[in-house]
């Protein structure tokens, strides 16, 4: 017989810069809610990774808020704090040394040609002479959050797939420097197509969901609210093509949200044949959307009514982090032979200590 | 009546790549032994600024033995560990979150301009491609050293005054962005002339005395040695102007090392007219070389027949270093909102299991 296999960790997370969104649901936390069956997962609260973009002052005073607010968020999905470790990454001070180390074992230059880097620079609207080293450097301390949790698989969006790269480089080079530590990472690219954002946004253009662009739909959203957002969502019009009716914001909603396939077809023929118009599919899309909110929404009261539940789960999370991770730069530090450096240095001392205690 | 005004602290030190040599006596040791007495003077023993260049495990393995060397050439000229705190960078863990958080506040394209950065790949023997995201950031790790001391006076070659330029924007930003935690360190440019290098070297090459160049007359060579290495210097030869003598690197150790300035002069004024060869000024070298290195020989021999004695000092150091920069680490964090992030969950989490406590 052999013991049964253990369940591989999965690091995945957020940076706390806003509330968790429709976007988010069908995007990543369904997939986590699910993999918590067989993945010990964690999730990490990114709170220096929001740094890289939002260090004023009062942007880090509002983290406390901020990290509330998406534990809060994590939490009415579904993520259950029984089997997922939720963390707080400024909370795990040894995750700044891995990042310190590994910064020593990758080149500049193939940083720089990192896309994602540029469009955060753009986003946060810095030009190229405002990027700061920590955004340049933002990947490695990704690398060493996945390395110091010894993450095996890490779920991504598309465009996250090249920090995960890194990290399986860095895994990679410094196995190959100074001994097998780390095991290396896995990405697992998330094949959900994109929400597109509901149309609340003043220019009218249409975008992806997102917590910047103001046009979306928040898990935190009430009933009327989600059914005022939904209303907006445009159809292709009369006279469309089954083309624009694929392409069109309101009915990546109904293949988002319908449950019913087979009703979802028929109101895309219904409205080609203009016998359902945009306000039928909306209140389809409501109905179904209001199905699988409602109990969130249910969860989310349960743990407003249970003060300093959301901080406890952390705190204690935070705390099962720091234990692995001063764990994982143990390794790290006697791997690369700087504990044995220090811990030459203690131990003479102490035997010069012993030695002067002896009597003559 | 006013208090004292305590010592104002300093800070230098040394990368731990090989023995000192009389271009550190001349530069800087003087200079630090003589601020002993007015300053209170930090020296850090920066392995981790080695490891930008030397990361590979054989490196670090011989960091013991290049440690111990350097902090006994240190004691040897004269530091007293009763006034200077000699310690080692890796061995103070705060100032790696300390590095991760200013490399938010300094832009990529800064550091990109500070030419020892390009030095320091080349001496190391890395191409544009090579150079790794640690050297990019050694300037910044730099600051963090200079910053978690608290350092207001930092004695610099010519070529790391751009460095410390690095340390005070980073400073003067932080202050500016969240209140007043850092003094401002203030650079101390040393006006003493670079030693050339003895003439050992094969391609028969004048350089700067350096530790890599293979071209120097180390703390720790014998008298022998050091009267062979001198006498492999050359002077400007017959028919001389004074202009050929003042710039030959046979002068260059009689003003550095020949103590009776009359003497000096009246070597220079006899070789121009021939009436002293190479031969007789090896010797007038030599006779007040041996004055000035006989006792810090004489030191570096007690200090080897006292095992331990060497590993004890650095210890001391570094747990006094240690207590300091935690103590800056929780004013940074404190200043940034980040203290009071953590401290806030921590609160809320204890009310709560305060309030289990309480009967119904």
């Amino acid at each position: 017989m052999t013991a049964p296999a253990a369940k591989k960790r999965l690091l995945t997370g957020d940076r706390p810069t806003g509330p968790l969104h429709l976007g988010h649901l069908v995007g990543t936390l369904h997939n986590r809610v699910a993999m918590q069956d067989d993945h010990d997962c964690w999730l990490i609260v990114a709170d220096l990774h929001s740094l890289t973009t939002r260090s004023r002052r009062e942007q880090i005073g509002e983290l406390p808020e901020l990290v509330h607010e998406v534990v809060l968020d994590l939490l009415s999905v579904g993520i259950d704090p029984e089997r997922s470790t939720i963390y707080l990454q400024s909370g795990v001070p040894a995750v700044y040394d891995l990042a310190i180390l590994l910064q020593m074992l990758i080149p500049v230059n193939r940083l720089r040609l990192i896309p994602t880097i540029q469009d955060m620079a753009r986003n946060a609207g810095l030009n190229d002479d405002e990027v700061p080293l920590g955004l340049l450097g933002y990947p490695v301390l990704q690398a060493a959050d996945i390395l110091m949790a010894r993450a095996e698989v890490v779920p991504v969006g598309g465009d996250n797939e090249a920090h995960v790269a890194i990290a399986v480089e860095l895994a990679e080079h410094f196995n190959d420097l100074y001994g097998p530590v780390f095991p290396i990472p896995q990405a697992m690219v998330s094949s959900t197509p994109t929400l597109p954002g509901v149309d609340v946004i003043p220019d009218g253009s249409q975008r992806k969901m997102s917590k910047s662009a103001g046009n979306s739909i928040r898990l935190k959203d009430s009933a009327d609210e989600v059914a005022q957002k939904i209303r907006t969502l445009k159809g292709p019009g009369g006279d469309a093509t089954p083309e624009a009716v694929e392409s069109s914001p309101l009915f990546a909603f109904v293949d988002a949200f319908v449950g019913d396939k087979a009703l979802a077809s028929a109101l895309k023929y219904d409205y080609l044949r203009g016998k359902v118009r945009d306000e039928a599919v909306h209140e389809a899309v409501t109905a179904d959307l209001e199905a699988l909110l409602a109990p969130i929404r249910a969860r989310r009261a349960e743990l407003k009514a249970d003060p300093g539940r959301i901080e406890e789960i952390v705190v204690d999370g935070t705390i099962r982090a720091r234990e692995v991770a001063y764990q994982t730069l143990n390794k790290v530090r006697d791997a690369m032979g700087l504990e044995s450096l220090w811990n030459g240095l203690v131990e003479t001392t102490q035997r010069r200590a012993e030695a002067r205690k002896r009597p003559y």
